[in-house]
């Protein structure tokens, strides 16, 4: 069944295009308009079915009946003015942010049919050429509305992630924030710290466990830069909470103190093993 | 070709189950005997082929050309003095503990044909029931000779590990446990913290990013509260660069000191895809 007739997709990044790919290979809409500042991504976005047609200008966009931002957050920011003024009058907004409050404050302003959508899956890869169609089969999709996102473009917008593959969970704004700041930012920051003391004589020996603690580290740094400077408030508080536990287990092996020690390390493993 | 005739594997767990099955396997020795405190260790080690005979008692082991101790550190340290009351004259012995200086220092006294042996590969998880018998394959393997070990021990050895599918690395046991508090043991302490601060709450949206960085967090407590109070000065060392860098980066974010971040995030990435 079509849900809509014509999506754009502003940013055919990684996220971006796949989307489009889903879009279409699952028949969620009848086209799927690119846009992106980068003309090779427009090129390879075709060329990957992920759009049907693209342009370096916004002004493509003005038919669309769903516009989906899915650009680094302080673009989305930057450019939703300038696509509140192309738009129609009953286009659905939404983005793919992976912070929440700034934007659905600002956005919710601009656009009277918008929501915050924020789909928990990714890479450490960017860009195009690593966007596949089924990147949100069996992952989750946090939407962010507010007492004022209208209900049908809630459930439009709901079925729209279901059709896409994901499992879907409401929560504030805040919430999510704060949810994030945990369950992504904070590991982000603990895998960037941690591969960055690693003296580089020692990289010879990486195994597994160093590998795994630390892929995510390969993410883009400007697109992290971002997130963690959009989620300042959280961030800094979920990093003074991992600090706090760092400090304990220091103290613990400071003072040779075995069973707190353990006591630590088993409570976390059975959180880990209840993943 | 046949390296030893008879091998006796103290600990058949999963790093000494998985030597048992690929000594086999590579027909490396005549025979393979276990022991273990467990008895049902002994009785699944015999049926995945992993040794051909057991025994709790370390009596077992006194005419064996090879004895591979793989208990945990502690135990090793325990069981090395009854084990020297056992066994004969020219039996050479390794061990496979994740922790070099102490156990290099007491073993290298009590054995005349010791080496210190590390094979960097496991698994969060435990017992003979997850060893393989090609563990080691591709996998790296450090040995930690000093100035007393014969040559003709340093070589059989490396020849062992060769067969079993390492590449192997000399380092001396100061280094070894340096270079392991960076790449192995801060990483877990890294794991251990972050999934610890988790709340519980959250842990339901958790995606690919939170899993592999936490992976190692499901490891056995008690083996790693054991390693940690065995490398206690390098760790309390590794611990104080990671919280200095974790420091730096909180910094960057509250002063929203944006190209300070990136570089920081940027110099880790580049590192990260080094590896």
């Amino acid at each position: 069944m079509i849900l809509f007739n014509q999506v754009a997709i502003v940013g055919t990044g990684l996220i971006g295009g796949s989307i489009g790919m889903a879009l279409k290979k699952n028949h969620i809409c009848r086209q799927v308009i690119g846009v992106s500042f980068h003309k090779r991504s427009i090129d390879l976005a075709k060329r990957k079915k992920a759009i049907d047609t693209g342009s370096q200008s916004l002004k493509i966009i003005k038919d669309a009946d769903l516009v989906i931002l899915a650009t680094p957050v302080e673009l989305i920011l930057k450019l939703a003015p300038q696509i509140a003024r192309v738009i129609k009058k009953d286009c659905i907004i939404i983005d793919v942010g992976s912070t929440k409050e700034g934007i659905v404050a600002k956005l919710g302003k601009l656009f009277p049919n918008y929501i915050g959508t924020h789909p928990l899956t990714g890479s450490e890869k960017r860009g195009i050429v690593n966007a596949k169609e089924d990147l949100f089969k069996n992952s989750s999709c946090l939407l962010t509305p507010t007492r004022n996102t209208a209900v049908f473009v809630r459930k439009r917008i709901e079925e729209l992630w279901v059709r896409l593959g994901a499992r879907v969970f409401y929560l504030s704004p805040d919430k999510h924030d704060e949810a994030l700041s945990f369950i992504s930012h904070l590991p982000h920051i603990a895998a960037f710290a941690l591969i960055g003391v690693i003296p580089g004589k020692f990289l010879n020996f990486a195994s597994g466990g160093l590998k795994d603690t630390t892929r995510i580290a390969a993410s883009d740094s400007e697109l992290w830069t971002d997130i963690f400077l959009n989620n300042q408030k959280n961030l800094l508080r979920a990093i003074h909470e991992f600090e706090g536990k760092i400090s304990l287990i220091k103290q613990a092996i400071k003072k040779k103190n075995r069973k707190l020690l353990n006591k630590i390390l088993a409570e976390a493993k059975s959180k880990r093993e209840a993943l």
